[in-house]
């Protein structure tokens, strides 16, 4: 049997066997998801992580062992065949199981059919991969991590890695990790700053993308970024993924709204072609109901709405609200879920925010007397904001003020220079890559779309 | 003019006008790379990025102007027609040029025609990007990293967001990055650590894609990785990126081998097909023979050569040496040179370390009184080591035992419960992302391989 034709279970179950196919002996690995012992026929379900399905394995009894438990990895060799159940086309028949390596079952944190609670999986990130739920997820993750990319290899944008050190701090806002070589403590200050300036780990990408943007017109980049924020939030993460993208020669911020809405609707629609059945398991048991809110998400043109038209349209809903809204203030959390229920659901951009609200790059849209900026949030469905973007100031002369307003002229030297030499309007948005992950999936909880979650008193492993 | 059609420099080029395709209205933008004023006739070379060739534009002379310089952006509306220059097939014919943005050519630091040295290139971060074999460096390496993620999605790798910020220090050596939320000194000692544990930037995702095995079978991951490490050369950067594989149920560093020989084979030979081009300024300028030496990689066979056996084929060579060969010492570059050179100059895989060399999660050999782990190092010319890879110590026991010969069981409890339920044999690699680019490119200088270099004393921007 050294010929055996090694197969994934997902390579194993897509075969044509007993419809066609010639029998062949193949050897299939993986992890025993569970172990029914008849009479006359030993039952297995082995699954490598290939496909949320397992492969039924079909025995002789007396090939049961103690060892052959849930948990256990497996080698099985056999062959093929047209399986009678409605479940599954193709069933292994085997001819030899291995035990490769045992597991104590009693010891393991999981057993066989049952659906531990997200709570309770969270607390062994070592194992919460062998889960059906977060095995699904994972796989998702990386289905969408590869459609990301497509999305934006498909249009031309070239992909930049932004650097994750770095000594600005680009939204002057929320707290920072700073960072210390270890020798410092071991050379006892001989050694008191390794770069010879501050350095933090990055919040966002954007500076970088936009020294980039004026030599490739069309930019991405898509990689971890950090807030030391001390939350234990449900939306909430130390370190997350940022899918960010700038654009050079764009004056309206509808060109930007554009691409968002396309990046969302193309790369969902790519994931849910991809792995069908691990989505279903989302629509289905985690988050009924989430395939027709997702559908609604899909199928309508995004909503545009200018933020003094929010204030007044949340104005007329204050009774129902906690927090007065008011002109020049911050959006709430309530404020977000009341403007997204009021589009019916659909997914809305509130545009030209208040001056005084957003950080010192974003476009001056010279209105007055309400100041406002050519700034976009994207507001979805159980999310609130997904997407954050702006048109950039552009013009050398009025960022040249900003900054001398704000003391920052000297920090920001490089900055002021891509305004000097070679011009052009741009404009750019960072999406979250887990709560977008959160969104199409209807998962309550951020922690549980990012397989190692770091937030404030947790960083296990 | 308004219902111009708005076409990349790539796509315009890419037309066949004046070969059969109707003539119609264009709009390119970019950046002018050169400005010719004759009496009869205006030629301007513009670029934006998406190809190493600038479109010519022709233009009447009275459409020439003060702002209409060397680095200014652009745009340009006309006609694409035939050329008749031989360096192209298509040209500009302008019906109206837009100065977007000037440029002040006296203070840029480039000046059109000149090539300018890597140093001097490298103090501007800000502008590099504008230059021809930085630009050409950033698409292939844009190019590279997609070329990656195909290469493991289509051999069925579930991509692996590896966490940055980790409590484990995965290799023991080298210098850690350690973090300090900034709230640390702004609250003066109220909230003496974010985690509760310290924390450190990762120096290898492995430890994390080994979870991920025991569920998947084969996961990759592809992010930036951190050492501390006090040195200014060519060959180490504080931040730079890993490619790193691992795989379940592989019982031979053979397999292990197959695939970093195939990754290296599959993602050049895709890189090389992708952007011709860009590859050839570094084959015919930057690295002259590059492009010999890499064929010599590409269409042989790397070869295999026990560690033992380098330390033999090195104490032969002895004289020419500056570090004497000995067995049980770690391989100096003059020592990695000289195996290459040894080889013909094709890739070695030097193969089964001795064991007091290499990290506690080696598999060990079992071989006396010579004890040595699983481990392979590729080396390639011109590089030294550009993989490390091996199969790790999946059994319980053995494991068990050097942990607590180095007082780590309690920090690994999670590693040795990985050998406790469902263990497989697996091994894995890294591979130094930039060192690869340098490796097919011919680039010296790692700094000139990744778009914002850091290394001891320097985080410019």
């Amino acid at each position: 049997m050294s010929g055996a034709r090694k197969l994934s279970v997902r390579q194993a179950l897509a075969t044509q066997a007993g419809h066609g196919e010639p029998q062949q002996q193949v050897l299939v690995q993986g992890w025993v998801r569970s172990v029914r012992a008849q009479k006359e026929v030993l039952f297995l379900h082995i699954n490598d992580g290939t496909s949320l399905q397992n492969l039924q394995i079909v025995a002789d009894p007396n090939m049961e062992s103690r060892d052959l438990s849930f948990g256990s990895s497996v080698e099985v060799k056999g062959t093929l065949v047209k399986s009678l159940h409605k479940k599954q086309s193709v069933e292994l028949k085997a001819g030899d199981i291995r035990v490769v390596g045992p597991c104590d079952t009693l010891a393991f944190p999981f057993k066989p059919k049952e659906r531990p609670s997200v709570d309770y999986v969270r607390q062994f990130p070592h194992f919460r991969c062998r889960t059906n739920a977060f095995s699904s997820l994972l796989r998702i993750r990386s289905e969408a991590t590869a459609a990301i990319h497509s999305y934006f290899k498909d249009n031309d944008y070239v992909h930049i890695h932004t650097p994750i050190i770095t000594s600005n701090d680009c939204e002057g806002a929320g707290e920072l990790f700073q960072l210390e070589p270890t020798s410092k403590v071991n050379e006892s200050g001989e050694n008191p700053n390794f770069f010879n300036v501050s350095t933090f780990l990055t919040v966002s990408g954007q500076l970088h993308l936009e020294v980039m943007t004026g030599a490739f017109t069309k930019v991405f980049t898509f990689g971890p970024t950090f807030r030391a924020e001390n939350s234990q939030s449900r939306r909430h993460l130390a370190e997350f993924y940022m899918v960010e993208a700038e654009i050079a020669f764009t004056e309206s911020l509808q060109d930007i709204m554009q691409v968002m809405e396309d990046l969302f609707k193309v790369v969902t629609t790519n994931i849910l072609s991809k792995c069908p059945e691990d989505v279903e398991l989302f629509h289905k048991y985690v988050s009924p109901g989430q395939k027709d809110r997702l559908d609604q998400m899909l199928k309508n043109k995004f909503v545009i709405m200018p933020y003094t038209e929010a204030i007044e349209v949340l104005k007329k809903a204050a009774d129902a609200l906690t927090f007065k809204p008011e002109w020049g203030c911050d959006l709430q959390t309530e404020h977000e879920r009341h403007l997204v229920k009021h589009c019916g659901g659909v997914p809305v951009f509130v545009v030209d925010y208040p001056f005084d609200l957003k950080p010192f790059y974003m476009r001056d849209n010279g209105e007055s007397p309400q100041q406002t900026v050519a700034a976009v949030d994207l507001l979805v469905p159980g999310i609130g904001e997904l997407f954050g973007g702006s048109l950039r100031e552009d013009r050398l002369s009025v960022l040249q003020t900003r900054l001398d307003r704000l003391g920052l002229t000297d920090a920001y030297q490089w900055y002021l220079e891509l305004r000097q030499f070679g011009s052009v309007p741009h404009g750019g948005f960072g999406m979250g890559f887990e709560r977008y992950l959160q969104c199409i999936l209807g998962v309550d909880n951020i922690k549980d779309v990012i397989p190692f979650p770091r937030f404030s008193h947790s960083c296990l492993l």
